[in-house]
């Protein structure tokens, strides 16, 4: 299994002086830089369904944990993997870590570690990146009056796995969004530069905003219909139900991030030359209090809890 | 569940930007040291039984990373924690916080991450420490002649475990070695100047001294009559039973290291200058071939695979 994945991923890079194989792994960090480390896990129920393929949990567990290192505006390096499964199924392994190893190849993120148990099914992946000295994005500074960013498109997760759970499994962009989530890892690390604070949507776009402004002790005011909503979704739902999908679903793995008002055009400029990734101005930050416009009228939004506790 | 760790655990220390509570944690690494990084995970049924209560729960999963830090000759720094459990049980939650920060605190050692998820119990820890600029001790690194070590007492994890599931729960040292094993921590540290290879024993001497001479492509020849084996074991075994127990058991997270011929009464001095804890010199690194003698006689081992898959 440790020799799987020696073969089938990269596990060593720049600075790795000792990878799998071993009691620990040792890494020489770049001076000048800061270590900053995520950890998530998974698990069968909670974070996938009974279906979702191996490659498709390889490709999350990565993806998840990528989001939250795009979400400090760091650079991913390195990575350690504990998989605990009931039985050591080869070809489950095998395409478990082909959709990893594609992710992690992509973004240049050496798997140098982590052990393999026999357990209920469950993965733990802990990411470690390098930002420069003091660049690295938390939630606790966003101000009054910067503005409310988000990437991509808000609710596609949680319409591909309502799709999913209505047993329509024919590949959409939606069931896509859920099982190939794409973390905005090229995009956090330009932020750095730009935002005053940051956060992944993984819990949907109000539950984590919140958790933002909390933070910061800050509010929001974010006008739905700026929302970055696919057209697709009012065909199916009508507009309350996609709105608090969009609010309310998980697994969108897109950032949300406040920019202050003077950097506005000049960041909005360099984005644009940069990404394909669409950008959404939603709202601005509040002293205090909290809220939804729609059409300029204030918005009562249902929010049901998606949290993972 | 978060703010409980923060309240009853270590969550900062020196070189720590930013600790639980964001996407990720933030650290310094100071100039002249490289970064050592473990990952294990444990859960119900393979790594602890039913009856195992949550502060050595705790306490086991932070000793087994420990562990594997000491067998790098590593400076154990900073953790973190992923916990899953079915449901959150206030209560459990406590007792197993207390029992890891206890260790925790113990080593100067801060979890400053991490995550909990709703799923089946299994707990994954990662522990980052620091060892000077290409200090660190591997496993391929044992040359021939090199002298075979081990710390404390072999089997008595296994023992304990073994008194366990005969229902004898009335505590004795043997059930402390399995439930509350210390991990060697300050002797790894120490190690890092003068061994040439180092494992720890978790799976037991046999298969983890087997690794290292395979990592360093040399054999060992043991002496079974220079094992640390505690005098009870006798009384409950027959000889060979014993034996099979020390070299076979698991869960020692006791050290396994070579230290060349040359520096044997320097480091003996040293050692016994700085540490209560038992150090047995059992055997030395041959060129290719292993195995061990009994009073002089070649000895044919029985093992038990302990191993977990």
């Amino acid at each position: 299994m440790i020799t799987m994945i020696k073969d089938m991923a990269p596990s060593f890079s720049k600075g790795v002086k000792l990878s799998i194989g071993d009691d620990g792994s040792v890494v020489e960090i770049e001076k000048g830089m800061e270590l900053v480390t995520v950890l998530d896990s998974m698990t069968l129920g909670t974070h996938y369904l009974p279906q979702t393929t191996p490659d498709s949990i390889g490709h999350k567990i990565f993806a998840v944990n990528l989001s939250d290192m795009a979400a400090m505006g760091a650079k991913p390096k390195w990575a350690h993997l504990s998989l605990s499964l009931p039985q050591a199924d080869k070809s489950w392994i095998e395409k478990f870590i082909k959709g990893a190893s594609v992710l992690a190849a992509k973004h240049d993120l050496a798997i140098i570690g982590g052990d393999t148990i026999q357990g209920p099914e469950m993965i733990s992946l802990s990411i470690q990146g390098l930002v420069k000295k003091s660049k690295y994005i938390s939630r606790t500074n966003a101000k009054t009056g910067d503005l409310v960013y988000v990437t991509g498109h808000l609710g596609s997760a949680a319409f591909g796995l309502h799709l999913l759970q209505l047993g329509k499994n024919k590949p959409t962009e939606f069931i896509q969004a859920y099982d190939f989530p794409e973390p905005r890892v090229g995009e956090g690390i330009f932020l750095s530069n730009y935002a005053s604070s940051m956060i992944d949507i993984s819990d949907g776009l109000h539950a984590d905003l919140s958790k933002l402004t909390k933070a910061s002790n800050v509010g929001f005011n974010v006008s739905i219909d700026r929302l970055p909503i696919r057209k697709d979704m009012f065909d199916h739902f009508n507009p309350d139900e996609a709105i608090s999908m969009t609010l309310s679903g998980g697994d969108d793995y897109e950032l949300c991030f406040t920019i202050p008002q003077k950097m506005k055009d000049g960041f909005e400029q360099k984005w644009n030359e940069k990404f394909n990734t669409r950008l959404s101005h939603i709202g601005v930050i509040t002293e205090s209090t909290s809220g939804y416009k729609f059409n300029g009228d204030d918005y009562m939004i249902e929010t049901k809890n998606f949290e993972h506790f």
